[in-house]
């Protein structure tokens, strides 16, 4: 039995990839590392995959060499990150090293183990920074032009990658991951945000009001978080190690939108009232990515509409509520 | 009296820049930092430099904070670097550690206090990577193509500079330097290792013998540390914050013909015998920078000959041997 180890696998997006394997009977033996404990248990998913999770703080390099030593994963899905835009403009530093920093941290591991494994680099559409509406959708080849230290810490680890690939033949697939929302998602993102202080709305009686939002008039790529494990499994099971891939929708949608189609499924009438601290610095514009190249090499393409993603977001919520 | 503070003040480049400062009797309380004691001794240089060192290891991020709050910096000349790129090659993890997060703690630190500091960060003629003659001698404006974990440490510290200087106005200068060599630089550097070699032959009583290199067909722009740190002060001074220049002199020499020139000044036939474990990954053929946006923006040219810095070298460390 094959062996994935899945770091960052107390967060949404491991939860989702679990799920993926199991729906599709995909049978490996799983290790999760986070240093949180996860909310789902690692025995439900039992006899398709045999899973355990260790709490394993990435910077603690000794530990770390140890649990890879110990399991000897065929694949790693490196999902651990700090990935809030505004949180790397309060703590630059922080960000950076929970995101570039722990990725090193894995891929030295790696080496000192000299274990032939697959790792998929899990990277943001925030790497292409302010873009002009001419070179939309974006393409992979677009020279990249961050403006955030996340954005920041995510082209390093990516360019890191690419000379790991070139430098010792390390086999690491890189994405660059547009905005991906569904259930479970925490609510310090905008989309489950939004969804918080319009239930809150809701649930208060009322049939009309307002919610703080920042700058709405944005542009966002969304995809649904189904769609985008899937495309994570086909990349690290068959993606070319050293390319990178768009993991998007190819549509754009402004953000008032989302929040105008929430209020819908909902049942209420909602204005979003801009709160200046809300606003980020050199935030991009719009975003709106090609997924041409998975699709080409991999026959992947987003699949959920983004009703379909905002119904089952709020049902979840409002399941968890009851 | 304005304040600087350097950080990695017990390498060679810090020992040119006090020497800078005091040769042209430019008065300024001086604060060095490093992991390790200098050489040279903070008094000699009074009166025109006030000048302590205090031991410090920017990891130390609460230390930094300290003293960085006692100090009180107007400008800050950030030295301190893992700047080898074979040592990034074994460990990319602490390169990155060394570089990008030291200078991140840095910036932490000043936007702690609401400095209004001056900050030079030093980047590499490394970050360019590997590039066609057609774009010989770079200009700042090429593309950045990092191939070694160095190279990528020192394009993230750049980029990341910029999203500072953009974000919150902070005022940081950037430089690529190119290969800088001179007088006390450490054997572990490619030139310096040369006349130590040549030098330990020529002792031994030979006309005529060999040293171990690496390639020495790649082609190299080399500048003299002294010219450098011109540069840097009035970078430093009266540089704009978010702007890169490139510090170099402009010309291409093949390592080879460096050899020669040291063994023509010692009085030696040297041949170089190629060892294996010398050649690195990924490594760039061909390095020529231009100087002109630092020359018409602030007057800087690289001004001493190769022979001249050289000879300064090699009498330096017969010096040392006696």
């Amino acid at each position: 039995m094959k062996k994935i180890m899945i770091t960052g696998f107390s967060g949404f997006v491991s939860r989702h990839f679990v799920e993926y394997l199991y729906d599709n009977e995909l049978s490996y033996e799983l290790l999760g590392v986070d240093i949180k404990e996860p909310e789902l248990d690692p025995q439900q998913f039992q006899p398709i995959l045999k899973m355990q999770f260790q709490k394993l703080d990435l910077l603690d390099t000794a530990a770390l060499q140890n649990v890879i030593r110990t399991f000897q994963p065929d694949y790693i899905l490196h999902l651990a990150a700090f990935s809030s835009v505004a949180y790397s403009w309060k703590y630059p530093s922080a960000c950076f090293e929970n995101n570039a920093k722990i990725f090193l941290n894995l891929t030295d591991a790696l080496r000192a183990q000299g274990l032939d494994c697959r790792l998929l680099s899990v990277g943001s559409s925030e790497e292409y920074g302010n873009v002009s509406v001419d070179s939309l959708p974006l393409v992979e080849g677009q020279p990249l032009n961050p403006v955030s230290p996340y954005a920041v810490a995510r082209v390093a680890q990516e360019m890191m990658s690419k000379v790991l690939v070139d430098g010792f033949g390390m086999k690491i697939m890189l994405t660059r991951s547009f905005n991906h929302i569904g259930p479970y998602q925490d609510e310090r993102f905008v989309v489950p945000g939004f969804i918080r202080r319009i239930l809150n709305l809701s649930q208060s009686g009322a049939v009309c009001g307002e919610i703080e939002t920042g700058d709405t008039s944005i542009v966002r790529d969304f995809l649904d978080v189904r769609d985008v494990v899937r495309a994570y499994y086909l990349l690290l099971t068959r993606g070319t190690p050293g390319e990178v891939y768009n993991i998007c929708s190819g549509k754009g949608v402004v953000l008032s939108e989302v929040i105008e189609e929430i209020a819908d499924i909902v049942g209420i009438q909602v204005t979003g009232k801009v709160n200046p601290k809300f606003i980020r610095p050199s935030d991009n514009r719009m975003i709106i990515g090609s997924a041409a190249k998975i699709e080409e090499e991999l026959g992947w393409k987003a699949e959920i509409p983004l009703r379909k993603t905002l119904e089952d977001m709020i049902y979840t919520i409002q399941q968890e509520r009851l």
